[in-house]
Parts: C-alpha cells; sequence; structure tokens
C-alpha cells in the first residue's frame, strides 16, 4: 500500500529518468530492437526489509506502458538474502534501461527501511515511537519519509509547512517564548502541532508553562532527559529526544520515558542494499 | 572552482527548497521580519575533504539575493573537526530556511569527497584512477559526481548518453560482439568511447579482438585481473576494474596494472559529514 | 510583511502574466517603445482593507526590473475610497502590459481582506477565531489564505497534507473511529492535529473520547453546538463551527463559546474591490 | 462539448491536485486502502445553469485512471435544486481526494455560467451580445472565458495577445491615433481586430475616421451611447459598452443600439453555486 | 526594438543551452577557469539582413549576467560581408559555452529577414503586404516570424488561436459556409477576425456574401485572382494570395491587386546566413 | 526504428502543439463536434527520403490517444513523388489541429534526411562517414540528428556534454595543448573521447604528440588533407574534414582518405520537402 502522492512520485521518477538516459541510451537503441522482449528479476542480496518496489515499478512502466510487473514481495516484508522481490516481463530496452534507475531507488530505500527497523526493534518493549528528521537527500524528502515509515518509524514534519518548530534563534528574534507561541496562534494554521526545542530544564519549565504540543530535548543527558520526563507529565506535552542517537543508545533513551526518539542518520547516512536485476531469458 | 552546469545545479537547488518550504515555513514567517539581520557560520564538526560549498551559498542566495556568504574553505580543502568553512551575513529568514537544505547538501557531497579522497589516497602509488558508477541518489547524480572530482577520483559516464557500455545481455541480443560493434559504430555519436564489460578471460580475448575503447573486467579475482592486464597490453584498450571494491581491497587491484577501479560505494553508500549551522548574532 | 512563500507566489504570477501576455501583447509592443518611461498610481474606489500590494509590485518587477514601485498603504491597512495605494514608476510598457494582471491580483485579495475583517469585527467580543476553508480559486490557494489573515482570520489546514481530517467516509472506510484514530496516529506526521468532523452529539461523544485534537461540528444548531460546548469543556479538544456561516449568523454562533468558526463564503465567492490604475504622466 | 484547450485545461486541474495533495492526503492515506471501491454523486444544491463537469470528471481521472464517471447533465444545462449532475464509481482515496479540487471548479464555474445567462436574458430581445472581460482569476482565464460562453456570452479577448486594443495612454505614446493605427498596421498579425477606447464623442469621430473594427464606449451615459450609435452607423465599426454593467441597467444599454456590452462582474465577482459531493456506497 | 514577449523568449534561450549543455561542456569546465575574461565580435560573413541580435545577447547574459554586450548593429540593418555586428565581452567560459547557440539563433532569424526583405523588395511598388505562415520550425515560431517582421513582413495569425481560418474541411464538418459563419460568431473570441479560404472563384462568390474580413485565394492562377480582386471589390474583404510563390512569380501575383500575399518558404526552408565569433584577446 | 529518448520527444511535440494550439484552435473547436470522425492521408509530393513519421504520429496521438495512425513508409524509405506515406483516422478535430505541426516536423526531417543521403551516395566509395554537427535549430536538436541518421550520416557529439572539443581558445587559455589534454583527461569523463582542432599542419603534429582520439581539420586545403592523411597513419587518431563541405566539394574530400566529413548545413539550411495532408471522408 502506497502511501506517497502519486503524482510527486511521478515527477521524481521521471528526473530521475531524464538524468539517466538524456538525449538517449546510446547503447541500447543502437543494439537492442524496440519489439525484442525480455523477462527479468530483481533480486535482494542481503538480508533486508524492502522499500520502494511500487517505484521501482513505475520506473519500468513510464518506459513502457505495456510492461507488465509482477512483485514477488510486498514493502514492509522482510527477507533473506538471495529472494526474488519483482519480476519484470517486456520490452528489453525499457528493461535495460530502467535497470540501474529502478535499483537506485530500491537500494537506497530498502536499506532506510532496513535501519529503520533495527531501531524500531531495539525500543519495542518501550511505548516509544522513531521519528525522522529533515536530513534526507535533496529531492527525495518523500520518498526517503516513505522508508521510514515501512521500516516501522513515524514521520516528523516533512518540511518547514506542516508542522511549527521554535528553536532558540526563533525566540530571540522575537523577544521570548511567550510572545512566540502567541504569534503562532495567528499566523500559522490552526492545524499543525507546535513544537518548542529547548536545551535546558529551564527552558522546559518555560516551554511547559506555554502549553506547547510537543517539546524537543536537544542533545539532553540520560538524566536530564528522565527529569523532564518527570517535569513534563504534569502538563501534557509529548517529548522528544533528539541528537546523537545510534543503535547502541536509543534503548537506553526510550528506557527514560519520551514519547519520540528522533535519529537524522536513518536518512542522512543510508546504506544501500545490495540488490541486482538479472535478464533471464531473451 | 565550480564544474557543474548552473542552469541543472539551480534546479536542483530550487526544487530541494520547494520540497522543504512547500506551502511555506510557518514558523520562521511568523516570528522573524523580513527586514530582521543575522550572522550565521557553518563549521564542519568532524574533519573531512569540503565539497557543496557553492551550492550551500546557492540556497541562501535563492532565499534572499542581497545575502552575504564569505567561503572560508574552497571545495577540496581537507580541514579539521571544528573548521568554520562559510560565513552567511543576511536576512535572518533566509538562514532559518535555508539551515537545513543547505547542510544537507553539504554534508552528502563532502561525505562522497572524502571517502573518495580515502580511496585515492590508497592507490597513490599506482598509476591508476578511481572511477564513480551510476549509483548515485535518484535527481543528485551531477553533484554526486561533482563530489567525487572534488575527492580526487574522475567520473565514469555520466548517463547512458554519453559512453557506449556493452553488456552482455546488448550482446545476446545482438547475436555477438562483433556484430553489436559494428552496429553502434554506425549509430552511436562518433564521439563516445567504447566499452565492453566482460566476466571471463575468454571474453576478454573477444572483446580485444573487437578494438574497443575501454574493457570493464566484472567482479574478476586479482588473479585474473593480472592475466587481464597482460592481456590487453598487446592491443591498448584501458581496463576498468568492477564489483566488490573495498577500502581493504583496492590497494591489491591497483597493484594488477588496470587503469581504472570503479567503486559503486562511493556514491550509493554515503555517511554524511557532521556540520552544523550556528547563528551567531542576532 | 509578506508571509508566503515567495518561490511559490512567483510561479503563480509568472503564469498568470503569461496566460494574458501569451505570445505577445500586440498593441503595446507596437505602439510603445521600450525605452518610454511613465508615472502610474493604484488607487481603491472604494473603502477596503488593502491586501496583495506586493503582488502587484511583483507583477510589476518581473516585467521590468529597474521598475521603481513605491506602496503607498501596506497590506491590511484599511482605506477610504480614492485612497492611493501605489506608485509604479518605470517603462509605460511594463506598466500597460502588468496593469489587469496587478489588479485581479490586488482587487481579488483585497476583497477577501474586507469581507474577512467583516467577520472578525462581528465576533470581536468572543474569544473565538474565524478560519478560511480549503474552497479557494484553483491555483490561488495561498494567495487567498494570505488575504484571509491580512483580515484578520487565521488558517485552517492549507491542504489535504498539513493536518488530518478525518470525515464520516474515512470512519466507515476504517471500521470505526477508534480504529481511524489508531491509524492515523502510525501514518501520519507527529506533527499535524487531528480533527475529527461530527454531525450529531453522539458522534461528539465518541469524538471526545478518543482524544482528538479539534472537533468540527458540521452544521449543528445553535443549540446542539452550545450542548457540545459543555461536553467538550470536560476533555480538551477545541471546536470549530462549520456550515451556513453569515455575516448575520456568526455572532450568535460566536457566542455558542466554540474556538473556531470556519466561512467558505470568505474565498469561494468573492467581490472584487473596485480600483484603478492610472497612467500619470509620460 | 468543451471548447477549451485540453493541454491547457490538463495543467490547470493537476496544478490544482497539486496545491491541495501536495506531499499527500495524511488522512485519506492513513485510512483508506488503495483498493477500496465507492460511488459518490455531485448534486447542485440550487438552481443554475451548470458549467465544468467535463474539467471535475478530469479531476477524478487524473487521481485514478480506471475510475468511472457519468454526466447526469450537460454543461450549458439548466437544472434545479438538488439535482444530481454526475456520479463517479471508483477508488475511495481517489474520490475523497479529489472532491473539493471538482467541487471548486464546478462551483465557480457554474457560478460564472449563471450569472452570464442572466445578463444573456435580461437583452434577449436586442441584437446584442453580452462580452466578458480580462477580469478574470489569475491562472483560471481560459476556465472562466469558457463558463462565459456556457452561460450564452461571448469572449471578448483572450488576453493581450489576440486582439489590438487602443487605449489613451497608447495614443498618448504615439503621438496621435492615425499614427498608432498605421504601426499596428505594420506590427499586429493581420488576422487579429483593432480596437479603440474613447471616452467622449470627440474621440470617437476620431476613431471612425481611423476605420478601425471595433469602438469601446468606456463609461458613456446612455444618451452618449444612443448618439454614438447613430455616429457609427455611417462607417460601419462594432460598438462594445463597457463600464458600470449591472443586471439593473443592462437592458436600458442594449436600447441604445451597441453591438456589445462587456461585463467585468461575470468573472471578477463571482458567487459560488452550492453544491456536495456524497459518498453514497462503500 | 524586440517586439517579441520576453517571458517565452527566455524559455526557448534556455531550453537551447540547456539541449547544448545538458551535464555540463566537459571541454571548458575542465579547461578554462570561471574568472578567464575574454573579448569576442560576432561578424556576418555575407551581407544580409540582420535579425535576432537580442536573443544572441541574451544567450551570454543568460550563462554569465555580469557580461557586457555591445550590439554594433540593430535587428533590420543591412550589413554587408564581413561586418562587426556585435561585441561581447566578459568570462571566457560564457563566451565559448554560448557562442554556437547564439550563432544558430542569429543565422537562422537573419536568413529569415533576408529572405524576407527580397521579397518585400521585390514587390515594393504595390500596395501588398508579404505575409508568414504557420510553417516555422517547431518551437521557435515567434522567433521565426519576429524575424518575418524585422524583414518587411507581417504575419498571418500566429497560431489556431488568435484567428479564424475556414478550410474547406470545416465548411464540410458544419453544413455549408454560412452556418459556418454563424456558429463561430458565436464562440470564437469577438477580436479575431474571419478569414475563409476559397479554391474557386464560386467559393469567393459564397464568401463574399458571408462578409468574412479576409478571402484566402488558395492555389489561383493569377486570371483567376484579378477576377476575385474586381468581385471583391464590391463588398470589401481583404484578399489574401497563397500558395506556390516564389520571388520569381511575388511581382505579377502582387500586380492582381491582392492585399497579402502569404509565403511558406520564408520559415520552411531557411539558408542559415554564415556568421562567425571570434575570441580576439584573452 | 525510433532511437530518439521519447520522453524528450514528447516534451518537444507537447511543446509545438501548445505553441499552435495556445488557448484553443477558435476555428476547430467552433466548428466540429468533438465526436466527428474522419480519414486523412499524408503524402509526399516530392522524391525524397522519409523521416519523422513516428512523430508525426505522436503529434496526433497527444491530441486524441484514441486515433488510430497507420504508416505506409518506415522512415529512412525513399519515395516517390505523391507516395501516400501515412493514414490517420480518428477525430476530425484532432486532424485538423494536428496537420500544421505534424507537417512541419515530417517536412523539416525529411528535408534533412533527403539531403543527408544525397552526401552519404556521393561518397559511397569511400570509407568515410557523413558527420553533421551542432549548427541545428534551436529546441530540435535531437531531431535534426536523428534524421542525420535516418539519412545515413553519422552524428558527431550532440552537445557540450558528450564529448570533449579542443580548439584553440581553449589551448590559449590553458597555455598549450598538452596542459589542456592533461586537465581534460582529470575532468572529463573517461568515457568521452577527445578531438583536438587544428588548423595547420604544424598544429597536426602536435596533436599527434599528443595521442587524442580525434583531430579535426579546420578549413585545411585537399592538399593538406592529403598530408594529414599521411602523418596520422602512423599514430591512429581519425580525422574529421570540417568547412565549406558541399556536394560539389565532398567526392574530392573523401578521397584524401580523412574519416569523417562534418557539413553543417545538412541542420543549418534546411529545404523543407513538400508534403500534404488530405481529408478524404468525413
Amino acid at each position: 500500500m502506497l502511501t506517497v502522492n502519486e503524482f510527486i512520485l511521478r515527477q521524481i521518477v521521471e528526473r530521475a529518468l531524464q538524468e539517466d538516459i538524456s538525449s538517449g541510451d546510446v547503447t541500447t537503441e543502437a543494439l537492442c530492437s524496440p519489439t525484442e522482449q525480455a523477462r527479468a528479476v530483481i533480486r535482494a542480496k542481503e538480508s533486508c526489509v524492502v522499500a520502494g518496489l511500487p517505484i521501482a515499478e513505475m520506473v519500468f512502466h513510464l518506459l513502457e506502458p505495456q510492461l507488465r510487473s509482477v512483485a514477488k514481495a510486498r514493502d514492509g516484508d522482510r527477507v533473506t538474502a538471495q529472494t526474488e522481490i519483482a519480476e519484470i516481463v517486456g520490452s528489453l530496452r525499457a528493461i535495460l534501461q530502467g535497470e540501474r534507475t529502478a535499483l537506485n531507488f530500491l537500494q537506497r530505500l530498502s536499506g532506510i527501511a532496513t535501519q529503520t527497523a533495527r531501531f524500531v526493534e531495539a525500543v519495542k518493549d518501550f511505548p516509544v515511537q522513531i521519528l525522522d528528521t529533515r536530513k534526507t537527500a535533496p529531492g527525495l524528502r518523500i520518498l526517503d519519509k516513505y522508508a521510514v515509515r515501512i521500516g516501522g518509524g513515524r514521520n516528523h514534519r516533512l518540511g518547514l509547512y506542516d508542522g511549527v518548530m521554535i528553536k532558540s534563534n526563533h525566540i530571540r528574534a522575537c523577544g521570548g517564548l511567550i510572545s512566540a507561541i502567541e504569534r503562532v496562534r495567528r499566523q500559522a494554521p490552526a492545524t499543525v502541532k507546535l513544537e518548542v526545542e529547548v536545551q535546558t530544564l529551564a527552558e522546559l519549565e518555560e516551554a511547559l508553562r506555554a502549553e506547547v504540543d510537543i517539546i524537543m530535548l536537544d542533545n539532553m543527558s540520560l538524566k536530564e532527559m528522565r527529569e523532564a520526563v518527570k517535569m513534563a507529565r504534569r502538563s501534557g506535552p509529548l517529548l522528544e529526544a533528539s541528537g546523537g542517537v545510534t543503535l547502541e543508545n536509543v534503548r537506553e533513551i526510550a528506557a527514560t520515558g519520551v514519547d519520540f526518539i528522533s535519529v537524522g542518520a536513518l536518512t542522512h547516512s543510508v546504506r544501500a542494499i545490495d540488490m541486482h536485476l538479472e535478464v533471464l531469458t531473451l
């Protein structure tokens, strides 16, 4: 179930194809007739959580609408090494021209989903959600964030437009948190949540008084976080831990009782999953 | 010296800003007046080869043409942790709105350049060039490949359009390598090189007879590569080693005498360099 | 202070100019030399709240970057009939070519701001906010909503992307409100609010149990709304009155104690303010 | 019979959908599976002349090409309150995501057609045509003007490109009407008509001598218009009355004998027709 | 005096540069530093009417806004072989990257203007205007037609949108010319002229009765044209001769007394003027 | 077999249609119902090599996806005058609206293919290839170059991005050919060939020492070319003759033994082939 706006997705995929093909695939156009048919399979070469199959299929369909693709797995499936995850039957040209672009999407997104799933697994005993950040590859945000959801994470705001996040620079520019909150309550849409970033417990105290929806604890120690959770319990906002989160320390952070843990590395430092497209019969 | 088509670069940067800002930065537009000025610095928080500074500057200039940016380093410079690499003076709004997008470019590209430089350093005693591949983040290819050059690597073809690469599937579709070469010599532009991918020494033998420009040795053992170098010496084409190259084995591969070593991980599995933008005075 | 993403604004303004000029202004290009200079003033011909001046200025600047415009009023100012609200000095061609497009924006947006201000004035004795809806002119949403803010209103969500609004059809598709809320809490960004639309007090009861952020009372009677306010007081969500709101009944609705009143007619049935551009000296 | 360039129409509709959906419909994507089917009807809730049905259908088809829509009325039909004007059967997601955008088009265009039809009806005893102007919603001109035709009106020029309209500022810039006409006869395409705007009978006299195709009588009194009709009878150009036309005075203006009456309010001050989409079965 | 919509012009020029530069000028980016300055001149190598200088200048300015260009001639000037028509001073990179694109525009447009001027000269003793057609290079219509005006010709309609042209197929589809005219008088904008194409004097007779604005005499003999002029004199429409017009027969056609002669070859078969860009000092 | 990137082709064709139709075909939309069907044939009115049929078909299919086109010839076929080359059956509107645009492509491309075939025929006794240049109609390069291939020619580089061409200005900017070559070998992709332009035999001597892939002999005499061929034989690069090539002298140039002859006039001075679309039955 692809939960991504297909209009935007199509633009991203078309741009990726344009970037690779540009004035033409000089090899394939010279060597393969447009009527030649083939069958190909895509295989994961290592264990992973698959993400991006509908996008890979779109790559091939944009090149050749008649081409038939059969997903052998669904986004979110955990597969073992050598699993065949998709089969494509149709124009050899389309297969050869789309191969690299399809794999580039699939390998990156599966990389994100797989790593997210590791974080989610690590904290599964706690009532906490793993969030992503805006540290995504420029131009690929909705896909990077889709892969996080597939891996079991939840999205923080998609961009500057769908959530208020008040940082210390904003507060200084406004002359104080209270005045910032007031202004936001006039200007920002009534439907987005207000989040404030705090670095100390004193700042947290003030944010709690301002009755915001979410408070981000920026680079706090475990001890501070535990204290923050206690303080916040009285008045209700959700707490987000942020900064320096790794697979090693995420469980301890979860144990502090925060509601969200956001992890930049999920999308800024992706290890691609090894995958392969094999042309089987001509 | 930015060696990237600025037309395309501008489109990439505008898209990245659009993606992040979309209908508007609901926080900053509510809280900062458009006339407020500020000064900010960008700092590398770990040692790296810097890449992407002109792109980060473009981010801010697109948001505010009057903004003044001062590069404190140049792309290709190797800097230590905590080095200030750029200063930006101008509209606070533009600084806050561009911060994440600028850093997303800078951290990724510096990550690519830094890793490329490690590979280049590892083989510096050999007359070999480190090449990239088409395994780039969709939509960012010319930037990913720019960062490889900044790191001292060289680009393989940019896409399907600026180089002929004949793979086994092409050969089968054509009825043999010789006939493939003939067709390419009629269809492909006279200015692009012909490269053939071979998996065995037997295939290499045939490729050598066909007088192509480059031969890619796909996943060969070190022993096969050494043999390949010997065979090719007689007739001249350049040899490219490809498949499974790591920082651990790259030196051994270089020692076989190949001309190029291509490394997909340079761009498909990037670790972002930690960087930070600090707003100093308001 | 223009609180609109200028990237998107520029696209809207460029499209409007393209639509009007297309292959060329056959009259002005034939009759006015590109070097001819002129001075023009824009005048409101009836009393209104001005909105759209920076957009009108952008129209002229896109046609002629050297052109100088002087705003004589600011967006949000209430002006009387015959007030001069802007002066433009520069290329006669640009003035004549931009005139209609600039006025089309200014007259529509001032119409929206003026009408919004009437609603805001009508309820000024109550702690309630006037909201707009998504019933805007296709392609002009961010401007229509900007004009609402200028008139003293507040924006409901900008689109389907920056707020969750669960309607009865969604609930039926999910098998109940509770299950819908659960799914949304996994899928939707953590930063957008959850709003539920209810048509009866029974539905309200259920929504209150689900602990959503906002509840929209769809076409309820004044009596039902008063009851709803009482019921909601216990558990906290904001209440939005919606449906059939007019200048005649808005005060009574406000008196029920709801937090928001949303008014579709603010943007779906706009009366343009009469305005005029006069070329003064040639 | 849709007499609008479908290329341009599709761009307008896609932009409207993009504006509303942007990064994704966070509610529907979370709550409705992409395979869920539904049936919906669109109903006019007040008597009107319908306009925009093919555009509303395009909205849904762009979201889901398989969706089936059945128009129950045709553009130009006069329907009574509660008439079902279209039925849509297909993906529930597409129906919920397209609902507001489809209605925004349909309600505006039906509003224009309905009001135009009132003007046309008011002057039906006279050989006069009701014209629109360029006072349209930016970006929607070809649709606004389509709705005018559907209501029985006729279009004045679509933009600055498909008709010459010489105003007093042009004449002054040229040193006289005769010289302006001469220049236009060299520069403007041979296929567009020449129209001159006059404010006094003296100016009319001069325009008649210049043998233009159409003369616009700008804000003249009924008496002046009658005199103008007499004067023009001798030499043939068409006369257009313009300025301050309302449903109250349009018949008197028609009675003066002018050929065209142009009415800005048809498109600059539109009252949306109340319409509703109901999801019937899931 | 450039009488072309600069918005559209800029898109055409940007596309031309994109087409040539695409992912980057691999030679110049490798060899010339971005700070290197140069001076270049553009020279006509044969006698011609110059057209396109502002477009050539735009090519260079888009590549480098700081670059300074000095036109040494103006569009419409007749220059002799070896005349220097423009000087460019600025970034060597921009000069080398823009050279071919600038010349491609300049050579084509000067070719069109020069050939048009020959036709205009040939008929200068007659009160006739040389018209172009829609037989232009796809994508370059407004420039091709601009060059015709520069050469002294006049434009027929720019496209299907700014003039009515009723051909025999239209008439048949409508059931007769009278009914076609009636329909057009309801549907087409009131500001475009009505032209009818006739192939025989009988058809002309009918068209004259229908009181259209222009009648095109399609491939008539000189004798028929003379007769047509006599017949039309009585009722007034303009006559356009079309089909098989050459420099050899155009004078005879003009002598028949027609008002317009349209020449497809002006734009469908262009001989480029030989021009050259020379880089003078580095 | 269309060897052109269909993504780019579609954009070119859509732009051409937009340019011609813009806000709408005012004649056809008024006169032909959208359901009216027709049959049309396209006929070459003179002997030619056909090129562009798939592009003409795309024109009609973009206007009406249901339309059926039957190619009666294939690109590359040599046909005699009056040959029917395509039949189109479908919506009369689409046929009338697409007619001019389809013919504009077909006539230009067939003109290029036909002229190219004459050059190829003239040198058929020599082992030489006829190349095109970058002197193409702006925006149409991939089509112009496609037509050259259809005529039997081969493409030189498509743009500045897919081949290195070092000219004297580059060499001067670099301080010598050797240093230029070195820099290019670091910066340019490893897959594009290096070509150097030389004007004298002395420069050739130097280029031969630099071991480039291709050497362009710019405007050399036949005697110099023969000498160049002798000199080059020793070390291997391909030689390209360029400058002032005509059908009259091309055979003599071929006889010198060069490998390539490039001809700018193939694309910069195209004579359109006379073609005609006839609507047969209504």
